[in-house]
């Protein structure tokens, strides 16, 4: 491991395990698996998960899916609601590979049917509770959009898509799977809804917190999950995943070591971190576990040593003296990050 | 305005005022004028300092002052603990442009004394009170590595270099000053013992709200201020700027509107803006201001709206129902940022 600067480095071992353990657990209940690739944004990683057979991904942006569409992905969800400014790129886009966008209002799916010259499937998204986007499922604007949907050539209903992204908030086994009881309730009732009109209709659902603890996906016909491919220490706090489970670490040059507060200085800050933290109480705020190197992969987390504060360029490390004594500059350490995704788009690989 | 998905927009004229103001400031305190590029990273933005007789920069790694060498730049100090793991990419700098790096340990300055063979200018980072990094104005380590650096035919010996980032911590004008004067005195005590020895040093002093606030920078002999080009709503809750000198915003498009809960998604997330935020309580937590364009700028914030959250790629916007109402998918609203040095990281021009 040659590093000069902040680097990503991918526990290759960890990030197939954890592919393998979502694929097999989705094949297991008969699910397709199509795994989010915002989090890592990489080809190679892509290349991870296609050695682990899937052929189906998600994506968060019309640019995401412009990349992996030229590294060879042919069927790819756009999980975001449909940008209206990039209608141009989604029909280039539409034309080349099978590609399905979110719809939650009348007005964009008008738009859709007047601008989209090429196949494009349509998801309508749905609020089950996390309420950051998607129509409620009473709304009544879900049967006016598969109206709509229906009057173009082009676009093909595919279904109901939700992120329950409120799994984050929760903590502990029974809160996050009785969230996921919840969206599949309301799946339900609108796929009873919807079926005779619509019999291909699809189920699609997704997050890891909630796909990492279920026993099984009954009740969805896909799901969604991209963290669980690196983990990192939220997800660790959610309950998600275990320490040793986690397959990235940021590796930072130490530039400085200061006894007297048992700190060091690391090359490595917000602009490679990101600024996620995570808050134990009103004075504790952590930006990421320290963990040492062994060739490409780490030991247990450092007790008692964390990131303490992060500027542009500069990271502080608390760390126990027994363990602080035998470092120096020019030392490298590892950061367990607080959300790898974040991170991931930082230090792109 | 051609906007297709998150892109930072630049008041070029909000932005050349900003210069302007400090550089005669600095002028009018005889003190010379050093920028910190980390804020904008761009060639683009420092064309503009150039246009204003910038000549000398800062910056806070080895990459950046690779790149802004590459734009022309001959005078850069590197104003971050020096990495030992980036010798080889200071000597070929060393080679080429008048360099400067950071020292805090007498390890750190016996390396460089090993492994630096061209003309390399050397400050001691001084702690005057902020604590993320460099030593105690009393520590004996002062001394021994002015000693040290004094054996290298290529090390000289340029002074002292502080960062007061505390300034951001404190509120109201009078905090801030006693700050400043509180460095300016530790900086005073250290230059009359090292004068008769070092009769060229320097005093090196930055940060955006004490160099904004400030009537005269009496004292020192530079300043390193980098953020005030651009200011950001951070830099306005400190005192440092009026709302409109706030030079940069992030044109985002709409998404999806939801007047249930006077909210809006605009395609705008953590990895265009950061995840830095302003608390204002408990519950209160603030990822921007909402503004709209006008060309390439824009009026004062909309009262009451402001980003609430940020997903990867979603922003969260509240808006009141009467400017709400006007907005509908595909319309682009304008962010100002919390911290324009990481927005601008994220969304380099």
């Amino acid at each position: 491991m040659h590093i000069k600067k902040p680097t990503l480095i991918v526990d290759q071992i960890k990030a197939a395990q954890n592919i393998k353990r979502m694929r097999d657990k989705a094949a297991a209940s008969k699910v397709d698996f199509r795994p989010h690739f915002k989090t890592h944004q990489s080809a190679q990683i892509g290349a991870l998960f296609r050695k682990n057979g899937v052929q189906k991904i998600t994506v968060s942006s019309v640019s995401m899916a412009q990349y992996f569409a030229s590294h060879g992905w042919k069927d790819i969800t756009i999980a975001f609601p449909v940008n209206l400014l990039e209608l141009e790129d989604i029909n280039i886009l539409a034309s080349d590979i099978k590609l399905q966008v979110l719809v939650e209002s009348v007005y964009s799916a008008k738009k859709l049917v007047a601008h989209i010259r090429h196949t494009l499937g349509i998801f309508i998204k749905i609020d089950t509770g996390y309420h950051r986007s998607g129509l409620h499922p009473d709304d009544a604007a879900i049967r006016q959009i598969t109206e709509v949907v229906s009057q173009s050539q082009h676009l093909v209903f595919m279904g109901f898509l939700t992120h329950a992204g409120h799994t984050y908030q929760a903590r502990g086994k029974a809160a996050i799977l009785a969230i996921m009881e919840e969206a599949r309730l309301q799946f339900t009732k609108l796929k009873d809804q919807f079926i005779d009109q619509f019999p291909n209709l699809i189920l699609s659902y997704g997050d890891t917190p909630s796909c990492s603890m279920a026993e099984n996906f009954r009740g969805f016909d896909e799901i969604r999950p991209g963290n669980f491919v690196f983990y990192d220490v939220m997800q660790y706090h959610i309950g998600s995943c275990k320490m040793e489970e986690i397959a990235v670490a940021v590796a930072c040059p130490v530039v400085a070591i200061h006894p007297e507060r048992q700190e060091m200085v690391v090359y490595g800050g917000g602009v490679h971190l990101s600024k996620e933290s995570l808050e134990a109480d009103q004075h504790f705020k952590l930006y990421g576990y320290i963990v040492m190197f062994n060739k490409e992969t780490w030991g247990d987390p450092i007790p008692a040593a964390y990131v303490s504060s992060l500027s542009q360029e500069h990271g502080i490390v608390k760390m126990p003296e027994a363990y602080l004594s035998k470092i120096k500059p020019g030392d490298v350490i590892g950061i367990l990050p607080i959300h790898s995704c974040l991170t991931a788009n930082l230090l792109r690989i």
